[in-house]
């Protein structure tokens, strides 16, 4: 049966025929499942192979706009459970899709999502295997919200843990920092900010493969979404008992992104970023990971940031452009409200 | 640092210290996930067996109002998400739990909530072992929604699918029909009803295990949540190409939900459940299917409403109780929204 609405109705999520036919063209003829039972089933050698371990993770993403520069909800949402999965070792497998859609919502920027899904899951090499569908009445839900959980294979012997980080370890970046967060602002429109940046967002699997590969001792690593840097290095710092420094001169900015820091008063350690990580490697394998990082797209601007010292264990300090020092701490309140 | 907040503000969902106070007080003191890295990482002996298979099911729950007689919108999430597991013959094993909060929600609904969640997980045998928190402003979504995801093994050789039921094969289900639907109406409030009702709301994992046990050759189960029985019925005709009769007579229905029903014009053959499931079994194994199920308090009402039968093809027929038969098709539109 054909779905001729144009925008979401409360019908289609009545569990009847106007419910299946929505899943059907807009959700299952994309993704294409394997079968169409109420689970996936699934079977992966590399799960059965001794010592592997499952690696299992969820976001819901609430970002709004649902589409800006570079990116859009969908994006974000396979994006995000690919580098949760990825920064812990694991080789991301299955993805499971759940939509919250507000009545109202078009069906054609439903069918740009699920293609934008699509799209990142199979750069990504996982497949969206299973999922489901609500939807609200108006003003129930702003829009649309996507939650994905994500599945994945850790191979014996990786124990990437924020808690191994150890004094001398070098910190990476693979990019410039914050490019997410003032998309985001750039794009919500009440701000009268026109910048010319597009959201970093990108699934860092690869990378994070290839990081590995160049580097097999790194310790740890987080992508640093909600929070910034600012926070992923906190909660390193406090699991390893490490102090961290890092230099306010080596963080990678763009102009763009100062310039909608300054205006607005915000500090780009605590902006979030989709594509962006932190790993923490020993000082003699840095260089190798700093070329495994440059040698794909999402690496290209990897750098040093700083480094663990047996200093102020747990605590992050930055030494400012001007040769001082301060602690960087968690942000205590909220910079923005739903960046991801 | 303790939570002394009662309400949840959007600070609470900016990656920062408050949302860090938040999800260790409210959440991860109670699940108590294995580790607190940014994926849970897993290892099942079952997983390694030869032939064995994993399941990953996820849903969103949106009900309203968020508690009910005889659940809460934890209790489903954990229950719903169980039982696709447990319908497809997995052994659910672990869940993530993803949670989409209004600001201004008050902490002490969710602290009752995530109770209700760790209470079902432990009465299921599953394990809570990741999630996240989004919050929303004011507006922007309903109160809560929760998304879980849900990971199994299949045992090697079980092979239920909706597309196995064959003529001759008894449609049973583990008690009466509706109780969950006609709760939620009467919950609502609006509808001045004040029936005498409590939702059917339950894990059926262990269910599903006995009634295996008792018939190894089951060929096919669903859960009957959104869309009713008369919904997995369709399913079940139309992927195994089987028609399905029905007896009105035999459908087990208390007086109270008959009575909603009634006046409200409501069929109850779409009225949904959140513990309730169809299995279809060989004949030869009905009865002691049914004892399996009636050993259990969540099968006490077991019985047996029909059979798949060799006449029109992937059509689901009714005998009604004057002895007619009618078609029992997919609902058209919704019945009621946000049921689960």
């Amino acid at each position: 049966m054909a779905l001729r609405d144009t925008r979401v109705t409360l019908a289609h999520g009545g569990g009847g025929q106007a419910m299946r036919d929505l899943i059907e063209e807009v959700f299952t003829s994309v993704f294409e499942p394997p079968g169409m039972e109420d689970q996936a089933r699934l079977t992966a050698a590399a799960l059965a192979e001794p010592g592997a371990r499952l690696a299992f993770t969820t976001d819901s993403f609430v970002v709004t706009p649902l589409e800006f520069p570079g990116g859009d909800i969908g994006k974000i949402a396979v994006c995000g459970t690919v580098n949760d999965l990825a920064v812990g070792g694991a080789r991301p497998l299955w993805l499971s899709a759940a939509f919250i859609i507000e009545e109202g919502t078009e069906i054609a920027l439903l069918r740009r999502i699920v293609a934008s899904m699509a799209h990142e899951a199979e750069l990504a090499g996982v497949r969206i295997v299973t999922g489901d569908t609500k939807v609200v009445g108006r003003g129930a839900a702003d829009g649309l919200f996507v939650t994905t959980s994500g599945v994945g294979v850790i191979p014996a012997g990786r124990e990437l843990s924020a808690g191994a980080v150890r004094p001398s370890d070098v910190a990476l970046v693979n990019g410039v920092l914050g490019d997410h967060g003032a998309t985001i602002l750039a794009a919500r429109g009440d701000l009268a900010l026109s910048a010319d940046i597009v959201s970093d967002c990108a699934g860092l699997g690869h990378l994070m493969e290839a990081v590995l590969a160049a580097a097999p001792n790194a310790r740890g690593a987080r992508d640093a979404t909600r929070g910034g840097i600012a926070a992923v290095l906190n909660e390193m710092a406090e699991a390893s008992g490490a102090g961290i420094v890092i230099d306010e001169v080596a963080l990678p900015l763009r102009e763009e992104v100062r310039g909608v820091c300054e205006i607005l008063g915000l500090d780009p350690l605590y902006l979030a970023n989709e594509g962006r990580l932190v790993i923490f490697v020993p000082e003699a394998e840095a260089e190798a990971a700093l070329a495994a990082m440059r040698a794909l797209p999402e690496g290209r601007g990897a750098c040093a940031i700083g480094r663990a010292v047996a200093d102020h264990p747990g605590q992050v300090r930055m030494t400012t452009a001007f040769g001082g020092s301060r602690i960087v701490d968690m942000l205590v309140g909220e910079q923005l409200p739903r960046i991801c």
